[in-house]
């Protein structure tokens, strides 16, 4: 009816939550991953012992878990639905932090943003703590690994 | 007096926010950027005309300028202060959307964070807004271009 | 049972939020709208080209969208609810600027008071835009148009 | 150097958020009110014995006051500021309540939009508790009355 | 197949959101308790006359409702639900305020946590209001009462 | 001039945010203390080895340190101020975990909530992550310690 490409506006080009009464809640889910860039300083402080890196990772992980269910309010046009399960998974590797989510809901929506949203922040909250020892470090390739449930059905990252 | 390097934990690897009590309030300003990287559908959809583009850009800019406000409840350790100025820049280029944005304040801390916040949520925005023409759309790049103020001065990217 | 004609009241006069756990979730809409009175400079600047006028409208829509989502943190007794649809929709009149909201959910409260808060904060958002220009602008008759769905079913406004 | 009649906009047209680190922290103050027209039922309920008429005003009032603290969070290019004191009066007339709220900060900023949104939300949240009385109720004139402190000095409304 | 005696730590020891995607949505209802111990100059103010005591007691047992509300934000590994009845009531008695707060929800985990954040909060609130006049007031006895519906059924605190 | 006995009140009893902005921005400390009282199963796998007891107690270390920052969203008539260094510290006994909180500020206001708000939402997280193994887990006896700074000086709690 309309050629309008952008699902999140009206035939006028105006900002709208898109009505979701008719959608039916089904379980569905996402995975998003990213990767926080840091230099070796950085990466020997994290791999150091366990009261040197202390409580980095767990801040992390919370602060992502607790951004999935923020989504609704950081992202304007998103829906409040239910967040029924989140994981943030972290690995320090040679030259960084691996960030991946897994977000699960039984409502109207998909939740790929609530994952991307999580591992956002999950690496906002590593840049947060690490930059004090080099202001260099970098968020790169947040995004999406695949969907699941919902009417469009499954989807997976092409390699 | 501490083997500790990250400044966010104490020398028992316990998370704290930092007392900034003893910094003194002065101008200071941080200047962030990243890079939605989108396929051709999405932008030629985003070099339309203006009744079909419509609010996106509107939505993500103002999604950044709130996340910016924001950035002490999404990371567990920043501190409660004062934003005085934010502006989020969006440029649709070639091959995706490129975000700068720039925090001011006149407070104990700087607002690296606030900028690098503002990027990766008005990506984020952008990114739900775009995900239904093709939900490969991909957030790179958020980092620090440069800060000033405050008492460790002036700070630029390396090129 | 009680003469208390307040139902967010028990029958001693204390605030409490309702038990609706035994209402049944169904699709409920609500209609509300509201006028902000603008003096003649601020209609002019509204009516300007799209340069000048820029992202107000954009901005007062997105507030709006958002705060149909807040209206649990903003009325006390308010509960908690998916919001599943949202439209805010600003027309520049000769007099000021007449704001429509409708809102939709398929769960177990109306969204009356979405629909309202919807209204009355895009009307905020466009006084904090324009009252620059001049401090005496008003927000009037903020009001329920419609609304449909649940057990009490439909009601229009009487003309 | 720009024909912007809007602070808020850039000369683009695009919103940010005004830097004001160069303004000095001062006392400021603002008054503003509105009127929510209420139905006899409703206006005899509120004059009714304390047991019936309850927390109705403190809700309001309690309401209201919060607002004032989340004007930064609704309002999308408002600034984080100190909220230094807030009042917010309301009075039973014989054709629906009278809201008043006075705010003040020792901060960069004026405080016009939190006294507005102090009204609008107390008024809100008294719709909230009678509408269930009769909906046709209504949130009038919210606007400012005064305000002072600041660079653009004390202004008053014209009667 | 885990020997991991917390049910919101992965087998590693991290932190998530357990996944109730699978749980049915069923009428639940948690009641909690605690009490504040106030000097007996506080308990007199509390019970003089209405125009002293004022909205005291409104204020805490309207805290306590909303932050059953915010339960989710406050928790980080709590769940984002419906929170579909709250009462919380508050009672002056010679050495303190008892506090008791009763959560309803139809959805998919039990309330136990926003019947005892609604308690906490309540009591905070009291605290923050009777301080100025004995600082040594103390929040004591935070528990849980009882709780029914879900999976795991009735449960009543033994004597 | 009043017999309110209650600061926050005024004299006809209605709630008020108190005016602060007459107060002058000065270092300000408080501490706070209280204690989840366990059953021994729960102190046994706190005290188990790292891979079981794993992120919890940094779960709750963190809950508190936001909370702190949430203190003027949580309670009603508290004052938004900078938050400016905020410690929560735990420690597993024989029958349950205590917790102290120390809170600074250099702005308007004591920071004794922000301290007591702190404690009680890291003992609420506490017991939401311990309560699987036991329902009876109780939240004692929070309260302030100290306090310094501002025109009303230091204060003990004494012994």
């Amino acid at each position: 009816m309309s050629d309008q490409p952008f699902t999140h506006l009206d035939s006028a080009g105006q900002a709208r939550m898109v009505d979701v009464t008719a959608k039916t809640p089904t379980v569905r889910e996402a995975t998003a991953a990213g990767f926080v860039r840091c230099s070796p300083v950085i990466i020997d402080a994290l791999r150091s012992g366990s009261a040197s890196k202390g409580d980095v990772l767990a801040v992390a992980r919370i602060a992502g878990i607790q951004a999935a269910k923020r989504t609704a309010e950081l992202l304007p046009l998103a829906h409040i639905i239910g967040v029924h399960g989140v994981t943030v998974d972290l690995e320090v590797t040679d030259d960084g932090v691996a960030v991946v989510s897994i977000v699960r809901t039984a409502d109207r929506t998909g939740v790929e943003m609530e994952a991307m949203t999580a591992v956002a922040v999950a690496a906002l909250a590593i840049v947060d703590m690490v930059k004090g020892m080099d202001k260099s470090v970098q968020i790169e390739n947040v995004r999406l690994l695949a969907k699941s449930g919902g009417r469009s059905g499954d989807w997976h990252r092409p390699e």
